[in-house]
């Protein structure tokens, strides 16, 4: 199933949820009465995990008379998100004198799944636009990463059993400010400004993919900078629900972006930033396709 | 004022909201019907912030009459943490070995703030149990920590403007499990595990306060390991807002731990880490007391 969250071009007061028919280019709306302004798609996990029926379809339209938001519009905690987590972007990265992680040459490839934050409110969905905040940063860049979104929670979570706590895959766009995720030395203040955290076009469950085999591209106004597949991961989805939630328990509907392969603007001499007016457009296979413009802003 | 989020120990269903008289040991429960399992004391910030009075009081009771809870029971999005933010604990743990900050000697000292988040599943209350989680490390030690609530939300705020913005303060112990800070070089694994937040014990207005003249202590076992003053931040409050909310906007509510002084366990030859059974009793001054003990769990 892939299910969206949007709103009717013609009344943009609610957030609705729906089922999505690519064929066919339209929606069908489940009835709800909630707010789903915040939780968005995870409705319909909620009914899942609690075993009860899906809600009736209320209405039906074409997907040019919506506007798709972020399938979860506010997650309920920060997202997950992993560094270097492919070979290549990991060499690019760690030799780019960017990377404070990476101490001495030869560390580039780390041992063990490096994680940090995005806030919440960094969150919107395709179609919505990148602001550049001209008088903070330029050196804006994107990373195209395969996002899964935890169906039933758990703590301890085995790597045998991980894929059954996967409800969903979706994409996010892990915006990035080159310059303070270097300055700051933890990554968290530039992953997270506001708007760095494209996600969507919906999300897909797991029961449409095969976890190994999924390919991730990224192009830029047209250009295709990243191309990979799950498969090469260094830290695979099992590995890294097994990792974090080793500690911290995991609740349903948290989010974890998987990391970026190679061909980040950075790895480019120069360096490829994004600028006012660029497009990017992520497309992870089977999922769909997430796309949003840069503008200049504060 | 000093307000606390509790519960009353002969009816511990309903998390209640109350001012804390320290003089007589009691407190005056606030007239509220909402949920505050969630919000706690930020259902007061949110009537101060719409100019609206505060509730009247329903009853009053003694300190030893009711159980207190973490003020912000659960944040809204993850705490913003801030990592060496005194000059002697950024020695400390820059030569410790333990520090993926720092890749040469001379660089212990941030240039710029170093920022990280803890989850809101991570935060317990004053009293409450800090969990060892024994296969996953032995290695845990503590942080006291003044902590800055945020009053009126905002984006690029002046650090003339900072204060302003400062509602409240309260004290976080910014508990971290050292292997996993140094293994995942990104710090929000091993500050990040179930029950590693404990906050409290209520929140105080920042009106009784002076922001740069508040001591900061910390006693394990009754033996005094950490003792400052916020006069010896590396970087202040309003430097720390500004910086944050130069792309990230602030939310009211929002939780900034300040960091830490030097006497962490990590700095003592051999590192002295927290064990099951040990008290860790954190004082900020004008706040109050914060008073975990340790137990083992999985």
């Amino acid at each position: 199933m892939k299910i969206a969250a949007f709103k009717l071009k013609v009344d943009s007061d609610r957030t609705r949820v729906g089922l999505v028919d690519i064929q066919k280019q339209r929606i069908q709306e489940y009835a709800l009465q909630d707010n789903l302004s915040e939780v968005g798609v995870l409705t319909i996990l909620k009914l899942q995990l609690a075993d009860k029926p899906l809600p009736k379809i209320a209405a039906t339209y074409d997907l040019t008379e919506i506007q798709l938001l972020a399938p979860i519009p506010r997650p309920r905690r920060n997202i997950f998100c992993v560094g270097k987590n492919y070979f290549e972007h990991a060499k690019e990265f760690g030799t780019s004198g960017y990377d404070s992680s990476t101490s001495k040459p030869g560390d580039e490839i780390p041992k063990h799944p490096i994680i940090f934050t995005k806030p919440p409110e960094s969150v919107i969905g395709t179609g919505e636009n990148i602001v550049i905040p001209q008088k903070v940063s330029k050196d804006i860049d994107y990373e195209v990463e395969l996002t899964v979104i935890i169906g039933k929670g758990g703590k301890g979570i085995t790597k045998a059993d991980a894929l059954k706590h996967v409800w969903a895959y979706t994409i996010i766009n892990d915006v990035t400010a080159r310059d303070w995720q270097q300055r700051h030395k933890q990554w968290f203040l530039g992953k997270s400004f506001d708007t760095f955290c494209p996600m969507g076009p919906w999300i897909v469950t797991r029961d449409e993919l095969k976890d190994d085999d999924i390919t991730v591209k990224c192009w830029v106004n047209g250009e295709l900078r990243q191309s990979a597949n799950s498969k090469d991961l260094i830290f695979d989805v099992p590995t890294l629900i097994e990792t974090i939630s080793s500690g911290i328990t995991l609740y349903p509907g948290d989010i974890i972006a998987t990391g970026t392969p190679a061909g980040v603007g950075l790895g480019f001499k120069p360096a490829k930033y994004l600028l006012a007016g660029d497009t990017v457009r992520l497309e992870v296979g089977g999922v769909g396709i997430l796309e949003n413009k840069l503008v200049n802003g504060i």
